[in-house]
């Protein structure tokens, strides 16, 4: 297992499909590592996580409630995040929130938050 | 709709679940968006991108041969690409090419190789 990773949390009540996942699940990541690249600490944790191969988990949330709790529990744990909003233009109302990004980030420190998730 | 794009196509013989799908493409928008930020042209077409909101599609093909015939095309046209090999810890052979990521480029050209593609 590698020491840094990211992890996407797919929020699974708002019926997406599986293009759309993914896309979104790309939006985070793309988001989450140029957000990293802009921090001193993070800029160097980005680029080793490139390094490694870029690991990442893909896991589900089944509520908002769930996801936004997440959210503000990495945000607070200094870790670097992405909530995704769709534009809606085509599945989605607008501004839905469908994918949660946490990291580059220790992969122990993300483990904290995230370890009770399931899988996608 | 948008004048910079990026593609994702996904490759449906290989039977990846929805969470494996989601890490390739997140995996091959990552790649891409790092080579793009490398190139002269392609720096100012992916800073674009970023400020356009990302858009992206997710496209897919069948079979390998389909895969590589694109992959080939687009390097031939000059798009950015990234072809993504699954590390293969998991549900998948080491070396399996798994996501073909394109752009971000002008979707007018990204278009004339893509076009005939469905949505994943």
């Amino acid at each position: 297992m590698s020491i840094i990773k990211m992890v996407l949390v797919v929020r699974m009540d708002i019926g997406m499909g599986q293009g759309k996942i993914a896309s979104q699940c790309a939006h985070a990541a793309v988001e989450c590592f140029t957000k990293a690249r802009r921090g001193f600490l993070s800029y160097f944790t980005a680029r080793a996580w490139l390094m490694m191969g870029q690991p990442k988990i893909v896991l589900k949330v089944q509520t908002e409630k769930e996801f936004l709790r997440l959210y503000e529990t990495a945000q607070k744990s200094g870790l670097v995040t992405a909530a995704i909003r769709d534009a809606g233009r085509t599945q989605l109302k607008p501004g839905t929130i469908t994918v949660l990004g946490i990291g580059p980030g220790a992969t122990e420190k993300i483990d904290e938050i995230t370890s009770h998730l399931r899988l996608l």
